[in-house]
């Protein structure tokens, strides 16, 4: 079979940092990083699919080298797909929602890492902004995102 | 930024042939495709995702060109991404669940097509038997898989 070529894959991750104090069960506290490289900004901690690797085992992967936190997953999400995502590259993230405890981070490609709760969320970089607010639909109505998202 | 090389971004479909006179509401019956190319055998319709397509639409593209089916998207399901799923390659696919309606007709790179209700579904290629049964428990349960399947 001669090799196709296909978007890359990648991961993001959804933390809710559950022994934080401002956390309460209808209060999620995400944990969120600055990029240290274009596009810069704030962003879900995530990356790039390593060959051989399952995608649940980037998003921890990824999560501990960028906020220094072992996070635990509790879903697989959905995975965003459009070729407009990211400005660089064409990149298919499968996200996650996952707990931690602790302090986080910030290392690797997270130039600093810092927690927010719904009434104060930044402006984040790709569609991280676009998924977030799926999250927060998700756990109001139960409903994911449709298929054409 | 160098190119990183990540799995093979893919999609399937599971789709049910709702006016097909063996469809109940609570009996699906599935649009399977015999393959043409190795790894031989039955398996969901599906295929790589092209650069700048979201997997979505490539769902709709692989289902048309390999069923002859119109397909019409209801969840965007699961992704796996085990990296034993492909003996070929690392692929990572998204799996839908649709409906159609009409004659499928093999076309592309399946060989044949043909429906099956739970009670007689054949072996199927790839990591599909383990997808199909998850497949119908959501359905029993509303459960999706968890993260680390």
């Amino acid at each position: 079979m001669p090799v196709p070529i296909t978007p890359l894959c990648t991961v993001d991750c959804i933390i809710d940092l559950v022994d934080h104090p401002l956390h309460r069960a209808d209060r999620p506290v995400l944990v969120l990083i600055e990029r240290r490289y274009p596009p810069h900004g704030w962003a879900l901690p995530g990356g790039f699919v390593d060959v051989g690797e399952p995608v649940s085992h980037a998003a921890i992967r990824e999560a501990l080298e960028e906020t220094s936190l072992h996070i635990e997953l509790t879903e697989q999400f959905f995975t965003y797909s459009s070729p407009s995502r990211d400005p660089r590259k064409h990149t298919v993230s499968t996200v996650f929602l996952a707990t931690a405890k602790g302090q986080p981070s910030a290392a690797d490609d997270a130039g600093r890492v810092a927690v927010f709760t719904e009434d104060n969320l930044p402006t984040l970089a790709f569609d991280h902004g676009q998924i977030v607010a799926d999250f927060f639909a998700y756990r109001r109505s139960g409903q994911r995102p449709g298929p054409h998202r």
